[in-house]
């Protein structure tokens, strides 16, 4: 990329984040969170929100090694106190509808070596602190959008054998404008298209209404259970206000809620799963009725222990979502050690709380209820990619008929 | 400057904001307040911080461009209304003692071309809000300062003849750390030896106890009154826990509070004043009993009206400080559009609120009882620059006895 053409793209990326993403309309309020290292998009962010009518855009500020420094040197209570003051002001983004933009670079070692304790403190701590605003997303109340920034130590994590940070930056902004479609002639209406054609699919499962999932691969023999009037979603939403908006960009998927207690068998993951500043790989979960009852991984086996006790619900499952093995991110063969990337590539699962949406009236629901019709409730969401060439998956009617899904992972 | 040369110097200006500003102690909380763009400066105080015990390091980001997107885009209620939890996180700030670094490195015209209006609707507000945290820092409650890093705006305004941004940046370090005794063999030793000398300066002063002074110079000729018990500081101060700190860097000044009711006759600025975004040149004021009566500027004559029309404290003196006209910052010749800086090159003047600490017994006052004595309160305080080679002070008694203090810029 030359200087001038990134600049462009990033204007045009900025654009489709605000229209297309988050669907800025008049008067709305959006937050912005960014790491000070992408000023430069954050700023274009923040002018494209205005000029497409936001009353106030805020920008929350992050950087990866003041948290870090945080996290090795606070005292503990600072760790695990989160002021009321804090929770009082996401209740306020709530309150107003706020559209979240959340504009992911970091390095997904950022806080490897730091003690897992500490981290999984800190993260119970604002879990349960940040609950309102959680669930407000989760129940796609308001607007929001996980959309994806080249940051230095990301892109050196991906790209370890390129020569200068340079060359490793732009490798990772042309895998990510390549993932999200921004090459194409008009990427606005690309993305208008994309997102009918998921759409459809997610119709065509909707229809069939299968009582559970049976998913087969090397390593993987689970079966998993789908409550009444579950819904299958596409990559388009639509927020309290009938706004539609897109919540992943990148998005290959289609996704729906699991019935939590009915989640039977052993599942393998087949790619890295970044969390909480830490890698893990290799892992492997046995489930029965509902509940992870053992597991393992190969490499940071200590973390992901750490996320299962996290609260009861970290323990079930509570996304199921399909991805073709042919999905551009996944044919580019790049592993980007990051979440919103990596299971665009791959058939996954979440441990974790599941969308209300993806329940008939679900967002109309009360915790309980949700919880009642099989909804897991937690205060964590982490997903973790178990799709290959190899998978096949079967849906099973209530009259115990199956109908092959997925073979050789593809949609049949 | 080498780079590793820099990076070594920035380490040490870490050092010396942390250990000889704002004097970092075990279990201090400190609040620091960047631009996005001095990140790296930003990581090393956080980590300096640390280093010295604190508990925790909180930073709050800021980023001119997007500040000014919101001065330009918001809707009004947003520049007007500070929502109650904002409050809430300075008061916590305050009640933890917690120490403030305001590391300044803005484009003084950063919102040049702005509706002064907006502005200063928006600093009228905040400044109401903010009134806990400025009633603490200007009490000496807690540690404060106030410190300088190079922005690139900021260095091509002071630097419009050096050719790239690089030599520009590189050019406003330098001078920074000229300023700032960095370039001393031991900077931070240095600093504890200079405070020292302005200590002794501030001695003399309070010894005599002046009932007024008179100021002459080309375009001034104006008299303002003392406090009775007023006292005259130097570089060091005390916050409550009687932990010494020291509250901007670079300072060259000896400072005290006018009896703001006492204030007679004609001043002329000698330097630009950089406010609110904005550089405003040619100043004259006419006093009356304390009052500005008369104001014009050759530049920026309508943003300063709005500062007078803040509130009746903005119309009134709340600082007088003098400064060797032979200060290495003058000697510069480098006209830094920085009040941090150019105060510290000239006999300078604020209105708006004075410091409580500049009257004996000062701190422990009610805003009311600090008014009745002749201190200044006003939501705002601004300096600016009246000093020169050409300037004399004298010093009145209660008995009208009069003894030079300046004479051609310079202590007698």
């Amino acid at each position: 990329m030359t200087l001038s053409n990134f600049e462009k793209l990033l204007k045009t990326y900025a654009k489709l984040i605000t229209k297309v993403g988050v669907n800025v309309q008049k008067s709305h309020v959006v937050v912005l969170q960014a790491q000070v290292e992408q000023a430069p998009l954050a700023r274009l962010i923040v002018e494209e929100a205005y000029a497409l009518g936001a009353k106030q855009v805020i920008v929350q500020w992050t950087d990866d090694a003041v948290t870090r420094q945080m996290f090795i040197n606070a005292d503990e209570e600072v760790l695990t106190n989160v002021p009321q003051y804090k929770i009082d002001e996401v209740v306020d983004w709530v309150d107003q509808g706020a559209s979240r933009i959340a504009l992911v670079s970091s390095n997904p070692d950022a806080f490897s070596g730091v003690d897992s304790h500490r981290i999984s403190e800190f993260q119970n701590a604002s879990g349960k602190a940040m609950m309102p605003l959680r669930q407000a997303t989760q129940a796609n109340k308001v607007s929001w959008l996980v959309v994806a920034a080249a940051g230095e130590a990301w892109s050196a994590k991906v790209f370890p054998n390129l020569d200068t940070k340079e060359e490793q930056v732009d490798a990772l902004w042309d895998a990510i404008f390549n993932a999200t479609r921004m090459y194409d002639e008009d990427p606005i209406n690309a993305w208008y298209a994309h997102a009918d054609l998921l759409q459809s699919k997610a119709n065509e499962l909707n229809a069939e209404q299968y009582d559970a999932l049976h998913y087969t691969a090397p390593g993987t023999d689970l079966t998993i259970g789908l409550p009444k009037n579950h819904l299958w979603e596409g990559a388009g939403s639509k927020n309290a206000r009938g706004e539609s908006f897109i919540a992943n960009m990148p998005t290959e998927e289609v996704f729906t809620a699991p019935d939590s207690r009915r989640v039977d068998g052993v599942v393998s993951s087949t790619k890295p799963l970044s969390y909480a500043g830490n890698t893990i790989e290799g892992m492997k979960f046995t489930f029965k009725d509902g509940k992870v009852i053992d597991v393992s991984a190969e490499k940071g086996e200590e973390v992901l222990k750490k996320l299962l006790d996290t609260d009861e619900g970290a323990k079930h499952l509570g996304e199921v979502a399909l991805v073709p093995d042919s999905s551009p991110i996944s044919q580019s063969g790049i592993v980007f050690f990051n979440t919103l990337f990596d299971e665009n590539a791959s058939n996954h699962l979440a441990l974790g709380s599941a969308y209300a949406f993806n329940l008939q009236g679900g967002t109309e629901m009360t915790e309980e209820e949700l919880a009642e019709a099989g909804l897991n409730r937690s205060q964590t969401h982490v997903d973790f990619m178990i799709g290959s060439n190899k998978m096949s998956v079967e849906g099973i009617k209530k009259d115990g008929s199956r109908k092959q899904i997925f073979k050789d992972g593809e949609w049949v």
